[in-house]
């Protein structure tokens, strides 16, 4: 595991250098860390704003375009943005319909992204926080708040930005962020680990023949670790997992996200996927409009989360309503 | 470095079931390892036929769609379809105006695309050949012919999809993808091997600090092997490279395809970008149209490989016109 970098400390600021310069039609850098959309808040819209550490490209600047995302405050690898980053991110979305914070459940970010929610509040403007605790191997159902927030966070992206270019007030576009977080459910899996830039050593050791369940996307540790499983074995306890802990059954609607963490091919996703799609059929579940890529990486960490995401005919509505970014296609 | 797989020998075949499970709307398998467009081929339109070796995606099948390819035959990892199903494939693309065989340099690909044009011209089916071979680190310019072809081929599908889709005859058709094919100079760079999974060891050894430059997609040997540059470093070296071979110079309009090999993350890709655009910009090389993400991998292979496209008003044009598939977006 090698990086092509320059020197450590500039890994950040020359990612988000080369891309908004590859993606000028979406985004830009108005201020150092802080990534809005080209031409600015939109008038009469609520806005969304999302942040936290880099490293999980897309997430989270690959999201700002029409029908999703406004702004974003980006931290370094793994950090939290400072609160004076999430307070610019959000004074580049409003467009005086108010802002919605859209982010995972991290100690750091919360707190910042509170202090900055403070902040605006003392400038007149109003704003809400959807918090994504979607990880189930992070605590048990009866701590779910304490959960950690993952892949998730697309669809709840997806579906909160939809109802804004629709002109749904705050309160409206914050309920259908609200109700696709809480309709969805993750878990992953790590066979290597990544190397934080500025440390220069991989987040955690693993055996050359062993996996991790559960283990969270910055290498907090998981449920299991054991011998590699055949694919087939993996997707079979993922997808109980989520079943299990959703309670999605028979004649329902999901959609599913089979995300590679960053180095596991497309070509092991489509195997994974293609098991999860016999055992939901089996069990009478309908899968619409699955997302099998990288859409939440820890950079070249390898490994898949699987993301069930329950639908109903507002949340499926949202997810196929038009949008325009790099990296959601409809 | 670990495979999510269940037996190896199934690798293929569970891939390409989730690949069309996941993307119904693009293709079908109507043939074991033939892959086609779903609804068949479009009735007096050109038909665009490619193929080769698995473990490359999104090449080949992710890129079949409206404005793009209509068919492939896929063969084991690394290895060329047998010239049967490559036959299949170009019935499946058939329209009757003839078909297009546009695929990579490789000597078993080549032979097998042949045999299967012979028995498509006995069915008489009209099918013409263009060839990639854009990796100018496998031949010297002196044998341009004998050079492999590599991630150039996105850019050829692209245009040559686009003109088939304006109703261009097969001679017209067969001259975009020929133009563009000899617009695009690539060269890669490789950090670690990848595992061919009924091989199950890696494709080549390599030392923890060391990087080669030029290296194949397959791990054919490049030009040196040393200590890991910086990216900068890289970056220059590679796009001058490109510019010497190819001529391009200032005032011209070029677009770039900076392409993960597969572990390499995003971030690390717009590292690259950035520094290519600030070369570019003072060389007076425009850039259009960038393209920086997986468009052609070696599964889990880290590295990267940058393809110049030298752009006229044509190919401008084809490169930008509608299309729609999983993995290019216009």
């Amino acid at each position: 595991m090698k990086k092509v970098m320059n020197k450590p400390v500039d890994y950040v600021d020359e990612m988000l250098d080369g891309l908004c310069a590859a993606h000028p039609r979406y985004f830009t850098q108005p201020e150092k860390r802080v990534i809005a959309r080209t031409g600015g808040a939109v008038p009469g819209k609520v806005g969304i704003v999302t942040g936290g550490g880099s490293g999980h490209l897309p997430i989270f600047t690959g999201y700002i375009g029409p029908g999703l995302l406004d702004a974003a405050a980006i931290g370094d690898v793994f950090a939290s943005p400072s609160s004076e980053q999430m307070a610019s991110a959000m004074r580049h979305a409003d467009g005086g319909a108010g802002v919605l914070r859209l982010y995972g459940n991290y100690g750091g970010d919360v707190m910042n992204f509170d202090m900055a929610g403070e902040t605006l509040e003392m400038e007149d403007i109003a704003s809400t926080t959807v918090l994504l605790a979607d990880d189930v191997a992070s605590a048990p159902p009866s701590e779910a708040a304490k959960r950690r927030g993952v892949a998730g966070m697309v669809f709840a992206f997806k579906a909160a930005g939809a109802r804004a270019e629709e002109r749904g007030d705050l309160a409206e576009v914050t309920a259908a962020a609200q109700k696709t977080a809480d309709a969805c459910r993750s878990i992953g899996f790590a066979l290597t680990p990544c190397i934080v830039p500025q440390a220069g050593k991989p987040t955690f050791t693993i055996g050359e023949d062993e996996m991790e369940m559960g283990m969270g996307i910055h290498g907090e540790p998981g449920i299991w670790r054991d011998k590699l499983k055949p694919a087939d074995a993996i997707a079979d306890e993922m997808i109980d997992r989520l079943l299990e802990d959703s309670g999605v059954g028979r004649g329902e609607r999901v959609s599913l996200l089979v995300n590679s963490l960053g180095a596991t091919p497309l070509e092991e996703l489509y195997i994974v996927f293609r098991r999860l799609r016999s055992r939901l059929s089996d069990k009478g579940i309908d899968i619409v409009s699955p997302l099998v890529g990288r859409y939440a990486t820890s950079m070249e960490m390898a490994g898949v989360t699987l993301t069930l995401c329950r639908l109903d005919s507002e949340i499926e509505h949202l997810l196929a309503a038009p949008c325009d970014c790099p990296f959601w296609r409809n």
